[in-house]
């Protein structure tokens, strides 16, 4: 592989052309990484019951499956990732299939982790919220019962929310196992396979600079974050984010669309770095943040939904409609102080990244 | 009145002694603007129906009758104050026997004020939270249905606020023409119109030195700001107001009263700074800001309980006591976001205010 020993804070490297054999050279190491992790993730008796809160698709929820499925997943994003910001230098039939297939299977093989995290972080809240400690069903210390200073809406609710989770969590296993065994699925893994060994680069891409390719990735960045609020964001307790928090329509808040659209314009964005670096890639600190930042603002958004759909299935009692509210416009808080914390670590001075 | 000029940013003003005359001015002066008031609003119609939100004790909610119950509470809790901080300057039976009945007095007359207020904080918080705008029973745009984006819960919970604050408020409202009817009434009104031609000092009080009993009021302070958790309360989302926000204890958060405290302990130095200054007391805005960031502490809180408690009445819709579980949410966030604005203000850089 060309190995790129730049570094970032030296304006002058931009000066130093990196070529298509970067791109090969990391498209076949993102491509043995994912083969690494089938074979891992099968090793390690991927594909067994559904595991409790934090883990993901893998027999008894063993840390060698969970961390195959993780690597399995972040390998898929890369390759798709660099597959559209260097579309020009590769092959596009192959790429403009490639790509959704990837998609495709990093968003199914996500799903069953994502209800897990989400369950898991409700769960929390609802502790934090009740000063007290509340386990989910499927914990090994499900026994006690809930402390007796845990309102019985608290309870309802932390048992509704688990309930409504789980169901959607073995769903999802169910979703990502038939997944793994489809003629699609094998479809995709012979395709990286290929990838391991060749990467079909267009016959320019091998003496081309992967600079502008990257440089546009980082200006859509760039101009996505320009259309957030983010002078609203650096004020603390803005209020915002709680704003149609009680409105009838029930699709997921409009609010925060641009943010997650500018958490994938940054993981692009970094995965282009990653690219241009190699294996030595420097870490990015305010990057990091920043994309910590924005996964909080992504799980907050999704869990405070949960919990307002959950308010929404019939025959609740009250009590327990009360606690979903707290619980609903604790996690919408939470999103705001993502936004917050964002604007925070953006605003620090940016390093050349390139 | 001895007037003092004195110059709150120069220290070498310590040193020149106020005397006991500046008290007896200052007391005369509020009993005056006492009185003043009570001829005030009974001439404007003080005692009428009550009123819709935002005024007070008074017909038809005139703004010179709301005006004048304001100036009287006032200016009942400016002698009260002094009359605590100054203590050993006068009278001892005297100012024992006068401030509970100050206390009452302004206390009585305060709560009708303070219901009506509360119900606009939730109205103004749910009309904020469904991005609608939705008017009180009490107002005269009562007409119209909630718009079609307010969700039915977010209109019947306001509906039901509506209903037990205007009783309350209206409860209040008697309470509060029953005192002024009364003869524990005219007593105190009495004891303030000799308070306004002469005021009861000890002997050693003309000459004595004001700056030490204003200087242990400060210190109280002071020492009161000390216990308060100012290091979490400057992290901006520090999720602390909601904690315990769905425990089974429905008694007032007892994390609030240190702050109500140091409210009260301000209200008391800011008295103690103008009976030194006199009627040239110098506006300090660091204590102004502070002084209104608790208050939003205050009236957040209880906002907060009132939508906690309206969610306890029996036979409510789900959806109605999901609102209000948002509505105490938020209102619980108003509370940290008083105590950061509390902590910003404090942490200026303090002007010497003796």
């Amino acid at each position: 592989m060309a190995q790129q020993h730049l570094d970032p804070t030296d304006p002058t490297v931009r000066a130093v052309p990196v070529s298509g054999d970067a791109l090969a050279g990391y498209l076949r190491a993102q491509a043995t990484e994912f083969l690494r992790s089938l074979r891992q993730h099968r090793e390690t008796g991927g594909g067994g019951a559904p595991t409790r809160a934090g883990s993901s698709v893998g027999e008894n929820g063993s840390d060698e499956s969970v961390d195959a499925a993780r690597a399995l997943r972040r390998s898929a994003r890369r390759i798709s990732g660099s597959l559209h910001t260097f579309r020009p230098l590769l092959d596009p039939d192959w790429s403009e299939r490639m790509r959704p297939e990837l998609a495709w299977l990093s968003g199914t093989l996500a799903r069953e982790h994502a209800y897990s995290a989400r369950l898991e972080r409700l769960i929390g809240a609802l502790n934090r919220l009740s000063g007290t400690s509340f386990p989910t069903q499927a914990g090994p210390e499900a026994g006690p019962a809930p402390k007796s200073n845990l309102t019985i809406g608290a309870a309802k609710a932390g048992a509704l929310l688990d309930r409504q989770l789980t169901l959607a969590r073995t769903r999802a296993h169910s979703a990502a196992l038939q997944a793994l065994g489809s003629s699609r699925f094998h479809a995709v893994a012979d395709s990286v396979a290929v990838l391991a060994s060749e990467v079909p680069l267009t016959p320019a891409a091998a003496t081309a600079d992967l600079s502008p390719p990257a440089a546009a990735a980082e200006s859509r960045l760039l101009d996505a974050v320009g259309t957030l609020p983010l002078l609203t964001a650096g004020h603390p307790y803005n209020a915002e984010a709680l704003v149609h928090g009680l409105s009838a329509d029930t699709a997921p808040q409009p609010q925060d669309a641009p943010w997650h659209q500018v958490r994938l314009l940054l993981r692009l964005h970094r995965y282009a770095r990653e690219v241009l670096y190699g294996e030595e890639c420097p870490v990015d600190v305010r990057l990091l943040a920043a994309g910590q930042a924005l996964n909080q603002h992504r799980d907050a958004a999704e869990a405070a939904s949960a919990a307002a759909s959950a308010a929404r299935t019939p025959r609740i009692a009250p009590a327990t409609a009360y606690a979903l509210g707290v619980l609903h416009a604790d996690q919408r808080h939470e999103v705001e102080a993502a936004r917050f914390a964002f604007q925070q670590s953006w605003q620090k001075e940016a390093v050349p990244t390139r």
